[in-house]
């Protein structure tokens, strides 16, 4: 008798709205999380508001996730890797450590939904120096200041006057391996743009581009707003280096539509490094035996019409575990995996019965 | 008792999928097609292949829309126009006309999927002429004619030398209305203008843009390959006008990175036109009283972390009714609409019960 249990691996956004769908269905769902927390990247990396819509992030992921906690069909496995997983459509047994205890979960199909991390600004091939200069820092870092409410210079502590973002940090960049966009990181850079705007009046906020990546409602709800109402400064330019001028930063480069070197001071910057596979993701894919492409994300098989489906049979990826993704991807993926996935363990039992 | 069944009105992919899904759970699905055909625009404008993958956008269609016609708890009727509806989550009344005869159905929720319609290049404020020049194309007018292998200059009927694509045609504009970013628009230029290029590799083509949205692989699968393979040229600049020169078009106007005039002859130039609701979708968003945006596109009240939720409790929405989305938006948006409209329909059969 084939399983009907779907084992869910990963808490974010994606594997939140699986888990929720499935259990709303009437279906077991076994939601296994590495952290002693739901959220993903969002939770973990402290976002402050989300992108688009500037909601409270800790409000909106608490709402999502408060119906998993009444819903019986739910069961959470909060501190629990999957290590191993054997069988197939209908009968998968996947081995994993909870606190360090071995355990054994049976289900009938899989989701992945392990997501990314961030880029390392260490590995960047231009000269930023983010492990060099106190005053250059990630989208993340920001974040975290922005959920503070305390958004200063590192190095002393002081309200920046003039900050700027760097936006395709790890990302469009045969050097270092990531051909692909990152898809998120306009968005949220013109977010934090329009944060810093409203919580410094005073300081000035420029951003760095090659092409802003607004897409769909991004671009009358967030970039508009930014450049009309907030003022935020867009210059079409790569910046090549960040180098110390006093206690200030000194970030060259070229101004692309005005055709000339650029040299200018910043009291801060902000590296808008992109994404790539979590470790997590990169352990899914060997043990379920999923299909990788060459950046080693999940191999989604089923072309512009089907986001979900891997190459193995029962086994589905949903949100960042499968390529760059916004929110509203990962959501909206959550879901799709969530229905195929019932569809298979519904069909394994029919074939079973 | 309240009713299980769901009604979903659209046949594009997003409800196309949808409909698979509902029937795949065993739960009854009736999907309303107001034409004789499913498939939506890519089928009614004639793809010839989709975006990004590149794929026989026929043969993909027909893949996706099989598994309907064999499952038993998936009904389509055909040449159906929804004209009224009543009643509210678990028991609406849909009435419809089907071949100009009144049916009424009933269903416990609704998934709305009308999809957009391109905007008509004759309401631009620009002046490109498209009603008065031959040789100006769209999009859709182009992909017609990549799908039958002839492209060719409608005015003499003869292999193209120079053309360009022209992108933001109706999106991104205050003047007509529309503020967003289409979306896919960047991605569908680029993929023709590839399709072009290896059509016709005698002949030169030309995309005057102003940001290039090619989010997420869409860079790398084909924005690099435009440029690097098939050496489509990308000039970011605004063109403001388009004139007769001989039996030429001499399209002015101005490239933004050497900040001067220009004017270049061309044979064909193809408007990158935006998407807008379907008269379908407004149709619709009236008949269940469904909050529209300022764009008249539907709104969806759940934030980024809920794609396909409107105002009225048991009505559902996905895909591009509800603003710029790419085929990949529009499928997985299908299946959490479906998973959702089902979890609709067993809460109001428990409550009823």
């Amino acid at each position: 008798m084939a399983n009907q249990t779907i084992v869910i691996i990963g808490g974010g956004p994606a594997g939140i709205e699986a888990a929720k769908g499935i259990g709303d269905l009437g279906y077991k769902a076994i939601l296994i999380e590495k952290r002693d927390r739901l959220g993903g990247n969002p939770d973990e990396q402290q976002y402050a508001a989300l992108t688009p819509d500037l909601r409270n992030a800790e409000e909106a992921l608490n709402e999502m996730i408060a119906p998993l906690n009444e819903n019986p069909n739910i069961e959470v496995m909060y501190n629990t890797l999957v290590t191993g997983a054997e069988g197939e459509a209908g009968n998968f047994t996947i081995k994993a450590l909870q606190l360090g205890k071995e355990v054994e979960v049976k289900a009938g199909a899989v989701i992945v939904s392990t997501g990314f991390q961030h880029f390392d600004p260490g590995r960047e091939t231009q000269k930023y120096g983010y492990y060099e200069h106190d005053d250059v820092i990630t989208l993340t870092d920001a974040e975290k200041m922005l959920k503070a409410h305390n958004f200063v210079r590192p190095s002393n502590g002081e309200k920046p006057k003039r900050i700027c973002f760097i936006q395709c940090v790890g990302s469009r960049d045969r050097r270092i391996g990531n051909e692909y966009c990152s898809k998120v990181c306009c968005g949220m850079s013109s977010k934090q743009a329009i944060e810093v705007r409203q919580l410094l009046p005073d300081c000035k906020v420029f951003v760095f581009y090659i092409d802003m990546r607004m897409y769909g409602y991004w671009e009358n709800e967030i970039y508009w707003p930014a450049q009309e109402k907030h003022k935020v400064n867009y210059i079409k330019g790569m910046a090549t280096e960040i180098v110390k001028k006093g206690d200030r930063l000194l970030v060259k480069g070229e101004d692309t539509t005005l055709r000339r070197p650029m040299e200018v001071e910043m009291d801060m910057v902000i590296l808008a490094v992109g994404m790539e596979p979590s470790e997590g993701t990169k352990q899914m894919a060997s043990i379920f035996g999923l299909k990788q492409n060459q950046y080693n994300f999940i191999e989604t098989t089923g072309g512009a019409l089907d986001t979900v489906s891997t190459n193995v049979k029962g086994v589905f990826a949903a949100g960042a575990c499968t390529g760059p993704a916004d929110l509203e991807d990962s959501v909206s993926q959550g879901g799709l995996a969530a229905m195929k996935a019932i569809a298979s363990v519904r069909k394994a039992a029919l074939a079973t019965a």
